[in-house]
């Protein structure tokens, strides 16, 4: 997906956002800002937004000196959701169709987005859960999305955040684990997966865990390692999680489902839904 | 006031609206937004928020070769305004305090902001003016706005915008006619009221009218015209409407009261109130 020219206010609210997040120096914030403001005066709008994304974190990352300002948010997104994983896992086992259930809770896993709110509690995620359970998916679309599985040898899940990874090991533990490989970002960029969170969330054990050698909250193909992309190119199903992999790979060719919560409405009139809506969709492959 | 480091994203955000409302060139969107997103990246903070309205809109009017793209919003607005007029002075007529019920209409003027939605209906602003009338103003303040009326020889009234200017109108014709002067823009500045605008309202039938000699959404001082520079300087009460006037006179030192909505974050947290709010704020006077 290219860049909007709606996303631009965005990334400059981001810039401020997420400077403040990590340091109370002013000084870092309007210092970001400015430059935020200069290089997106010369944003290449057919780059897709996550591009934008990695220039303003990694900025952020040296003006403040720090390779993981969001390391602790991660951690306790990743203890908050553990917590809560026993009682989802019984959740699922006891629903009528725990492969659907999953596919709920792992979606619901991106609407919560820990690491945006990096103290949600454990009540609000409870209700940000029990409203994705009680929401209705696309039947047509789930179904799809099973009998890719069942058909697939050869299965790349490529994780969003922390946090959410744990709701994510959910629903690969109702596919056949030996087909599937997780991917997580190479390196820290906002709240974005790494091995060490797929560590956290107990999918070290289960799954191989490879990375796609960037520091890009999306999957930016020919930025990413030869041997991802080795593996993105051979991959026989693709499970893509969270808008930043939509807006990197909607036009990839490739046997991919994008799950997400449309979460900004320029993601949403990409999709044709509404803004907030659950989504399980089928890339152009 | 100051810009705020938050002001600077709806800067952007504004430059896209204001280009998308008066033309349908992509070509234009754009380099407005990247031009604004390069003027901003330099931005003296210590200026105030209208002086970046000022570049914003001056560049778009250069642009789009037009110098007054919101003459039929304004039109409208003013029209629109002036249907609501005999009714709006029966209410202030038949009301126990006229004045005050006069003062909330001159700030539900601001409330509507028919240049923000030109199109607003009749219904629409019936229903902001009845939130308006009941809504609580602040006594004292209503009450040393009054006292100080009766005291001055000389106030300057200074206007916002078109259709709001309407409203004013009622209220100016709750005061003494032969103490006031009504300022307006000197030139068109987005759906700021202009001279042609106090004479649509039947102001200039009124009270003398003075422009302050600038296009800038607000009052800066050392870019007015000497005239009204002294003007300014010798009234003994300044009334001042919208943010714009708040914005750029919040620390002037001369006897002024400000009568606004409170419509962003930003001026809520300045003035000490909440998002929304209908205030009259005395100056530091």
């Amino acid at each position: 997906m290219r860049t909007y020219l709606d996303c631009v206010p965005c990334f400059v609210r981001q810039a401020i956002d997420s400077a403040r997040r990590v340091t109370n120096e002013p000084r870092v914030h309007e210092q970001l800002l400015r430059e935020t403001l200069s290089v997106a005066s010369r944003l290449t709008f057919d780059d897709s937004p996550p591009a934008m994304g990695q220039i303003i974190h990694r900025r952020l990352r040296e003006l403040i000196g720090q390779k993981d300002p969001y390391r602790l948010a991660k951690q306790e997104a990743n203890a908050t959701a553990l917590q809560l994983y026993p009682e989802l896992k019984q959740k699922v086992a006891r629903s009528d169709d725990p492969f659907t259930t999953a596919v709920k809770l792992a979606i619901a896993g991106n609407v919560i987005d820990l690491g945006v709110k990096s103290h949600l509690t454990q009540a609000e995620i409870h209700t940000a859960i029990e409203e994705a359970l009680e929401s209705d998916l696309e039947v047509d679309a789930v179904d799809a999305l099973r009998q890719a599985i069942e058909a697939a040898n050869d299965i790349l899940y490529l994780a969003d955040n922390a946090g959410e990874i744990v709701l994510d090991r959910i629903l690969i533990e109702q596919m056949p684990l030996a087909k599937v490989t997780l991917v997580v970002k190479a390196s820290p960029i906002i709240n974005d997966a790494t091995r060490e969170d797929a560590e956290a969330a107990g999918l070290a054990n289960l799954v191989p865990v490879i990375d796609n050698g960037t520091d890009i909250p999306g999957t930016i193909l020919d930025q990413c390692c030869p041997a991802f992309q080795e593996r993105f190119a051979q991959a026989d199903l693709i499970i893509a999680k969270g808008q930043g992999n939509y807006e990197t790979l909607n036009e990839s060719r490739r046997p991919i489902f994008f799950l997400l919560k449309a979460k900004c409405p320029v993601i949403a009139q990409d999709l044709g839904c509404q803004l907030g809506q659950m989504v399980i969709r089928r890339g152009t492959a």
